[in-house]
């Protein structure tokens, strides 16, 4: 049973607040729902990228469109490490730290240390987005009948590729600002177990991922239907209209169930 | 002065056919436009693939939908070599031959002499495509206001390459299904003096485009904003979605002129 601890709405979107228990931890989630919604509804989860947290103006903004525009429901969470689960201090070294990598101004940081923090903060993040899932489809204006769609560029592809592997529920996905370098092989696995239909991001002057890791990414996907979007610019520099093109993704696997025909354009 | 050589109206879409003649040959167009259009309205010239004319499935679909759901008019040409500038039996004979090609039945043929005969085609269509432009810009349902889009793959980007970069009067194109291969000088100049808007669909397992040279391609275009759409299949499996795409992108510059802003997504 799901506890909401704040209940706010605002222009129509109605955004509960709750904390999950999970392995002994709190996980602080956040839910977004047309005002007054009741009866099943799509789902989308979106993850956010590293230092951000569950309420980032990118995910806020995308949640309410999507519960105005299309009647979805919304849900992010912390991950580990991130938002409510430390300090705003923090938080704050957090984002200067990765701001500097992102930007290029500090090279990635690819050390052993650092590659094992995340291998951990992955397997405990997929545990945890799985107990949320379970957790909002008890409520009878989501339900558990689907259809959910995941969201999830940079840190929320790192978590979001093992994630959406191990998770059946989710029918379709967007990923991108990340890579697969030689020897990840744990990514490279859950990236082939992916089959459902994926819609790729990708900077081609990303500072964090090189292109040749971005494409091998890309191609690792099991998925039949899967589209790379490569547009010029850094990681923090993806077009506004790539932001219209996911809304039309997640509407055409989550409303309208469409399959990809081919064109007869050549 | 444009003289129609046959005009028919089918489902609220009127399509004019005329003849142009440019270098002392005659070169066969056809215009689709909103029944009972009048004043100045937004143009997207579409060049044909291979082995195809300028009234071929892909085209005419779009042409008409574009009528009806934007308003537009769409111009396109019998390439030179291909649709009612060869007899029936040559065309057959071209189709076949580029149908064997593009499904990797039969390699792709890189001769010296398919080369030069490929470059004294681009160097052909490119002045027909201004004559054509010219000719129904004096039209009251067009105008010479603008704006104008072009659309052409394969052959079509061919073409399409030197004839964006040489028409100042083309504010956004749609490409793709072909590469930049090492040397061919002429095709990387022409990219790189293009500046406008592109969209660049490319097919990871096309028999004719190889993936290093579609990228090599998308990155020689000078264009500030470009974007490479990447999907999985061969040359002739592009996916429906990637047509809706293409609409949108007409429409985004072609009615709305929208700047690209920047996501704050990752």
């Amino acid at each position: 049973m799901v506890e909401f601890i704040d209940v706010r709405t605002e222009d129509g979107v109605t955004r509960r607040s709750f904390s999950l228990g999970v392995a002994g931890e709190a996980v602080p989630a956040v839910l977004w729902a047309p005002q007054d919604a009741s009866g099943p509804r799509p789902l989308v989860l979106m993850g956010h990228g590293g230092s951000q947290h569950k309420k980032t103006p990118g995910i806020r903004t995308r949640a309410a469109q999507y519960a105005l525009r299309l009647g979805y429901a919304t849900l992010a969470i912390d991950a580990p490490g991130h938002g409510d689960r430390i300090t705003r201090e923090e938080a704050e070294s957090n984002m200067r730290e990765v701001g500097a990598r992102v930007t290029g101004r500090v090279a990635a940081d690819w050390s052993p240390e650092r590659l094992k923090a995340m291998a951990e903060r992955m397997r405990k993040a997929v545990p945890e987005w799985k107990a949320a899932l379970d957790a909002v489809q008890t409520l009878d204006f989501i339900g558990d009948a689907g259809p959910v769609g995941y969201w999830g560029v940079s840190m929320g592809t790192a978590i979001g590729v093992p994630f959406v592997a191990a998770e059946p529920r989710i029918t379709c996905a967007v990923l991108g600002l990340a890579g697969l370098r030689p020897g990840a092989a744990e990514m490279e696995a859950a990236a082939k177990a992916i089959t459902c239909p994926i819609e790729f991001v990708f900077q081609w002057e990303d500072a964090v991922a090189a292109r040749e890791h971005g494409i091998a990414l890309f191609n690792a996907l099991g998925s039949k239907e899967k589209a790379m979007h490569i547009n010029p610019g850094g990681h923090m520099e993806i077009p506004g209209f790539e932001g219209a093109s996911w809304e039309r993704f997640f509407k055409r696997h989550l409303t309208e169930g469409a399959k990809a025909g081919v064109l007869q354009a050549a």
